[in-house]
């Protein structure tokens, strides 16, 4: 069989990173948005918040895995504008990648429809409700507490991404904290984690916007109706916008606090290389000298 | 005593890898069973639904410690099934494959009935039921939710197993994201874990037609008599036909999707040659070139 | 400060394994039985049955961290029994190793017992039971449960500690699964952390003479009395007999289902001998070639 | 963008210390108290205790993650006041780290207080207090449990602090359990973790001076006024006294009983030179030899 599949291969680089995008965003949604409707319709008989918080993450960390060598793994276009701001990825590729992150999300939501389609038809006796005491449609896409006014849901979701850039640029940076190649999924993941833990109570920690339109575009559709995006004040815009305003200040943050006080990796040559001449044996073992280290590490 | 049990050396591969595939799902099932049956007999005093999802995590984490250096842990006959279709395992060892995993699952499932007979007797009052307010089949082997129809159970473990092999696939992909050989139990674990998170609701995820089939013989033997087998309209099958489906579906979507496009080793070579003549010193750190890697990682 | 400490160095080998084995079993106690008392005292409010779980899994893993470059952090007398028998650990030692990790328990429950003093004083109105509903003797050590035979929990014992002793033989087994040595401590946790979830309804998943005996010996001096020996039918010698029973049994089944069968180094060298040949430079990348592996691995 | 950036390069290296630590210590306070605040405004419903013990965990390890490589990730003047007295860290530095990892708490807490602003004015009904049934004071920094004696408390922040250096120094320790270095965050994480969960009970295990008194001037200033220093007997001094005894202690208790016996490099270099001769080949793959091992490792 699989000298069979080989046949189907492509050779466009962009095509394949867009699949890989998009597949990467699947399992996340997959994942994330299957653990809230299992949650929701087993009225927390089955997992409860913490459940939902640990499959966006295991989600987010399966998605890299998924993705990762192929496209790096961006899963949201928040993270892929600033990455474009950075100068890291090309602008040209952003429309692709972030209609491809979309598309994902769409589809996982449509997946998650169809494997819980009996459990939210018993759970809410047949009607598709945006609020309400059997509301389902918290189950795709995220909508405000009660409380929330819309610029605290602008602010939250300002600090939550902007959190989340900071972790995963210092997960990146190899003169901050390297940490082995194979276990960076894992701490995005667990970055989505605390990020849920500690942020998801005003308005469900969207951080992403392919994350949030592409499920409420399939709730939109799949019979929730416009109230998916009149409900909470005309809220389905905020997680859109104020992810991508986050990100980019997460990464401002981080890059004037951390990474561009860096010593250049030729000013560190010079200064290390006494120390590495003499202890050539030691860079075999995989341990990349940090000369300039001032003090013992915690 | 090391030298003394030496002599019961067998050097037959088929018969060692049997042993393997057997404690390995032994494992996994002791740990996995038991955990339901905690839940259950403590009445979710001691754990709730969280630790089941644990519980069969880390008993698939530890299912393939025990087995994965000398028969490669499948512990699934579906997932066996998919490795044959992918001609990665000789089909003709895949008979013996199953059946030690059944066997596996069977005596696993008589060891958790021994440690907690005490427990399911004065949990259940004496009667050994498969449905009703005291049921203790369910410790064992899957059974449908109330609202679940038969197909909605079909599509249900076609999706939660496709999932799995998803990850699975995407985890043992070299060319993908790399991660520590050591580490691949743990996150296998983790992919049993977000799948119980988000997929267990609707009928307890089995996702392996070994893990499913071992404890209900054993439960239809032990005193819960027929009524395993004609519950949830006669729902025995599903856990066994559609979880092979289900792998097929997601080897065929990960390989269409990411491995069929990666570029060939030799193409690698070639476009890679440049480059790793001049950092030859980095190879040797084992951190292997992605030369055609287009942008940063996440 | 350094330089004075150095001055206090002991260069006898076995009274500093006794030192580490004490410092390592304290650690463990003082995580585990701590987070006991957190939740009986704050009656399940800062913390559920989940919650001591996870207290003994990550205090077996600084256990281990604490000692096992010095001791090889067995922090359990049915561990040292069971590598004595194996003849990996010189019986001469296996006194002094039971002795020193009864003595880390003994410490690490008084310091919690001094940690929790006000809180148990509040929690039992400073009456100190060992059953009835304000009990806090439970905290220390373990107490089967009310439906518990002597019979079914001299099983359940050696059910629990064969299971830990497959895991962790399977662990350091480096011809099977090797997982990278550093990792080892937190697996050992996650074992343990699986068998809390799967294995503690029963009777407190002892599995460790030392763990038990050492704080209930600080109950019977401490206040508790001779009610610590007499509760759940004369119980206190079940998890000192059972887990050295388990040990032994685990210990022998992962041999003979998988260790014993393992190639000799000498046959995998001569078969592997021309695999290695030509990939030499893949050996230097810290990968062991495992050549008679049989499949693709899970 | 990221060549503008690099204009506001700071070569000096304590300024980027000061800068590493400060965001270092913001990272650990916005996930930390960030949980608090959850659990606390949703009344259990989005999160529980756990919820809290996974917030200060992972805040911690990211934490470490965004200022190792920089300033060593203390994030907490206890441990820097340890390392000073070890020797390993210049006590010039001591003040300007304190400081700053002060002023990343407060900075952290204020951003907290923004992000929940909306939550806990729903929650207070506007009334910002310290104690009584709505208190939202505790979201920020700590207080004694009603039953605490004030020395309790001490002894409880003295224990808690030097189980944390006790193990913070075994991971550290290259002689004993080396783990993979990147991997260092994530179990300083798991030490908070666990602490939470085993001795977070008395007084919330502040541990961290730094932690403490940041937030607790934040609710001075804020609103919560002059009570968040009168509440508990006073006790806002103790969890800046006590975590300094009880690193100092832990840190003599590590010494003592296991770092200072380590055979001196050149002792081991003498008794191993045998045995590294024979296999240098295993020594490239980045094993270190651990040649004064008694006896097989758990």
């Amino acid at each position: 069989m699989e000298r069979l599949l080989r046949k189907c291969q492509i050779r466009n680089q962009l095509v394949r990173e867009c699949l890989a995008e998009c597949l990467g965003v699947y399992v996340l949604i997959l994942f994330g948005c299957g653990s809230a409707a299992q949650v929701t319709t087993s009225q927390d008989k089955n997992g409860q918040y913490l459940s939902i918080n640990l499959g966006f993450a295991l989600g987010v960390t399966f998605g890299v895995f998924v993705s990762r060598g192929v496209s790096g793994a961006h899963l949201n276009p928040a993270v892929s504008l600033s990455l474009c701001a950075l100068g890291r990825h090309p602008w040209m590729k952003l429309p692709f990648y972030v209609f491809f992150q979309v598309m994902g999300a769409f589809l996982a939501a449509a997946t998650v429809g169809l494997q819980y389609y009996d459990a939210i038809q018993a759970y809410s006796g047949g009607e598709l409700t945006v609020t309400g005491p059997t509301a389902t449609a918290g189950i795709f896409s995220t909508y405000p507490a009660a409380y929330l006014s819309l610029w605290g849901g602008v602010v939250d979701q300002v600090i939550g991404t902007a959190a989340l850039l900071m972790c995963v640029l210092a997960l990146g940076d190899q003169r901050n904290s390297p940490l082995p190649d194979g276990l960076q999924p894992v701490l995005v993941g667990a970055a989505v984690l605390v990020i849920g833990v500690s942020m998801g109570s005003n308005s469900g920690y969207a951080l992403n916007p392919a994350r949030d339109l592409g499920p409420r575009l399939f709730t939109y559709i799949a019979g929730w109706g416009v109230d998916v995006f009149k409900a909470g004040g005309g809220w389905w815009w905020v997680p859109i916008v104020a992810p991508c305003v986050g990100a980019l200040l997460g990464t401002l943050i981080y890059m004037l606090m951390i990474e561009v006080h860096h010593p250049s990796l030729s000013e560190l040559h010079t200064s290390c290389q006494e120390a590495t001449e003499e202890k050539a044996g030691v860079e075999l073992e995989g341990v990349k000298p940090h000369c300039v280290k001032p003090s013992t590490k915690m």
